[in-house]
């Protein structure tokens, strides 16, 4: 698959809400997942298809989602970027946020090795 | 000047329509811009200010601008993402076209070192 075909079916499936069938169609076993910030105490970093799956399940089990939107993807060679938005309740706190962000994925091999989330914090 | 406040300031100037102040006020003199595809017989690659002053004259003097939007900016340490759209018409073709993209910048000593462009072809 091309950079553009993988851009695609990841923006297909996020709209159908099917993010962990992206992970598991569409990941590098060896992806890395970079947040634009860290959690208090943690790493902004996540390594290695287990561990992704593993945040993944977390942000699913802790979060509802009211509405989601998936915009893209603009590809550049190796690369693309796609424009999220969500507007969800964590579970823990019982708090209602909206994130809107962009992410940055890398494509080897026709697998996706990395993922970045930009995004303002605070 | 962190990367986040020269993201919103590039987004505000692009918004009145500033983009020359833009390059004046946030770009370094060693600016690398790379487009999703290089022109026919072209490069994607332009290097240096005075070369995208240049650039940005040509489109600004070959465009007609309808409308535009700019969303973000999306931060992620030293590198911002913020979403374009645009609806043109190109005076030479006198043909009207919508663009939608992405573009990826990266600062360094305060000033925008690179930028590139994220877009579909064809």
């Amino acid at each position: 698959m091309t950079t553009l075909e993988i851009g695609k079916q990841l923006v297909e499936l996020c709209k159908q809400g099917k993010n962990a069938e992206v992970i598991e169609k569409l990941y590098d076993k060896d992806i890395v997942s970079v947040e634009a910030g860290a959690p208090p105490g943690g790493s902004a970093e996540t390594r290695g298809i287990e561990a992704i799956r593993g945040k993944s399940k977390w942000w699913a089990d802790n979060h509802i989602v009211h509405s989601a939107t998936c915009d893209g993807p603009f590809p550049h060679g190796d690369r693309f970027i796609v424009r999220f938005t969500y507007d969800v309740t964590n579970k823990p706190q019982n708090r209602r946020l909206q994130m809107d962000e962009a992410a940055l994925y890398t494509v080897k091999d026709g697998r996706i090795v990395r993922e970045e989330f930009f995004y303002a914090m605070g």
